[in-house]
């Protein structure tokens, strides 16, 4: 069986003899620069994946690429949603071109994703199709969500764990559970499968924040403490917030600090005074323990799941 | 069979009733406000249309809502991209809520509109998903295209009408064989009513240019001249440009005139000097022509197709 790397490179083939259309230039070129931008392809990864635990991980490659192609259409709009100027140190996407170019093509690039999620047996195709579709909109649901907490005073841990399964989570669950159709495996294997890769994915975006708050500044890829200069509700931070209010700490008093070098340290000690850091720590573990049982689901030999509880392990232990 | 009247009251109940989903309200209630803008419908009852040919039309009922909600997701993000305040005498939706609304609820409507193309069949869902992803591309370059066409000198008359087909008249032909396939007709009556429809569309896009100079300002819905101002480049202007370049006469001088009522009344004049409105009256009666000789094609009793007869008349004859 293939390991990351060899899938990772399975797939950068693909990627590097891309073509979704020519002209007009302004809809695809920006396809196949933002295509072309890199980035760990840990979604179409685990479609491959999902399909080698039946058979050959290229059945699953049309898969790949639709995720591939979904998730790059969400970062194009995002950004221009973010007003985000750089996307893995390049020039995004509606900055390179424009607002309108960036809109257009990442609706082709949707309409490619579906294009490419339907190259299955037609038997599969629609349960594929369904769990993609539910998928999209339970990515747009959890974008939402996200803009609507920038205005709010309080989240519930609860609600901010939904939104980020939405936002992110789910593409990982549809991801691995398409693949593992694709490439043969029942529908209860490919649920319990998305199950692995959703509750995987949560734990990742729980390490996240964890990380901007204590990461260590020479691996981790982004500016520590990021989150907090620019008060986003972190899971840390809804948390501290709930558990400062029950303690009579006036939590506004941090939250409305200038956002410099002093601020993040002063938020460092709150968390660790408040034990949101073990929280947080707690919660990374119960998502990852939850993950790998979902495995335990899955009607194959264990040795078919190997690769994939060696990507989790890796995924858990990553300091950037 | 049911008319145009009854089929049109047949889709109305079914958008009275639509619920695409509630929460974030963000994310859903623009989809709800701007399907419910009303307009003619034609599209929704050309899938109806393309059913009854072969029995109940109610049957194309969720891909008539699939075209009718992927045509106002296209209107959101066109209306983004025109920087347009008003849809319908209503304002619009990024202006009503803002642009990242806009963005994200028509990404949303796209996703829905996929989830209900999809309810038909199994056996000929491949059939159906790759007509309507294929003519959701078309749309995507279309626009494009006609963005494109605005810093262009000069634009081929082929290379418009390939814009207007792509940019309107493909998702006609698209609503119409994906009504047929659902409704029971075989792969080839399917392709000879989207040539129909195809066709008819690409009549009725050119009639719109031709309205927009020579309508009844009683009678037409839009500013009669509109495109003139705007220096718009449609069939009459492309071909008028053309011709006076062969003839030595400086189109310049038309065209760089200020936006008033004389400028209207210069290009009326000169569209009859260069007999440009012969021209797209030929234009309208030879796809008009075209399109009815599709239905030839079509393998059902004659009567069968009269509603799509009626139907093609009554567009033909439209003054608005």
């Amino acid at each position: 069986m293939k390991n990351l790397a060899a899938l990772q490179s399975l797939f950068q083939k693909e990627i590097d003899t891309l073509n979704l259309g020519e002209a007009p230039a302004k809809l695809y070129d920006p396809m196949h620069y933002i295509m072309q931008l890199g980035g760990k392809r840990l979604r179409p990864i685990l479609s491959l994946m999902g399909a080698q635990i039946y058979g050959d991980p290229a059945k699953a490659m049309p898969q790949a690429m639709a995720i591939e192609l979904f998730h790059n259409f969400s970062l194009i709009h995002d950004d221009i949603m973010d007003a985000a100027p750089l996307r893995r140190g390049k020039t995004t996407v509606h900055i390179k071109w424009d607002e309108n170019v960036g809109i257009l093509s990442g609706d082709g690039m949707l309409v490619k994703a579906y294009q490419y999620i339907a190259q299955c047996d037609p038997t599969i195709l629609p349960e594929v199709l369904g769990t993609f579709s539910q998928t999209a909109l339970e990515v747009c649901e959890g974008q939402q969500m996200d803009m609507d907490f920038e205005t709010m005073d309080e989240v519930e841990a609860d609600t901010y764990i939904k939104m980020i399964q939405f936002k992110t989570s789910v593409l990982l669950g549809c991801a691995m559970k398409v693949g593992a159709l694709v490439g043969g495996g029942s529908k209860e294997d490919a649920d319990a499968l998305y199950q692995f890769a959703l509750l995987l994915g949560t734990s990742f975006q729980i390490k996240d924040d964890y990380l901007d708050v204590y990461g260590d500044p020479e691996k981790f890829g982004k500016q520590v403490g990021g989150d907090i200069l620019s008060n986003k509700k972190t899971l840390l931070w809804i948390e501290a917030q709930r558990r400062a209010a029950l303690q009579g700490i006036d939590f506004s008093s941090y939250s409305s600090m200038e956002p410099n070098e002093d601020k993040v340290h002063s938020f460092q000690e709150l968390y660790k005074i408040l034990a949101v850091d073990t929280y947080a720590k707690e919660q990374i573990d119960h998502y990852y323990t939850l993950s790998l049982e979902a495995l335990d689901k899955v009607s194959v030999d264990a040795e078919r799941l190997a690769p994939l509880r060696e990507f989790a392990a890796w995924l858990y232990a990553r300091e950037s």
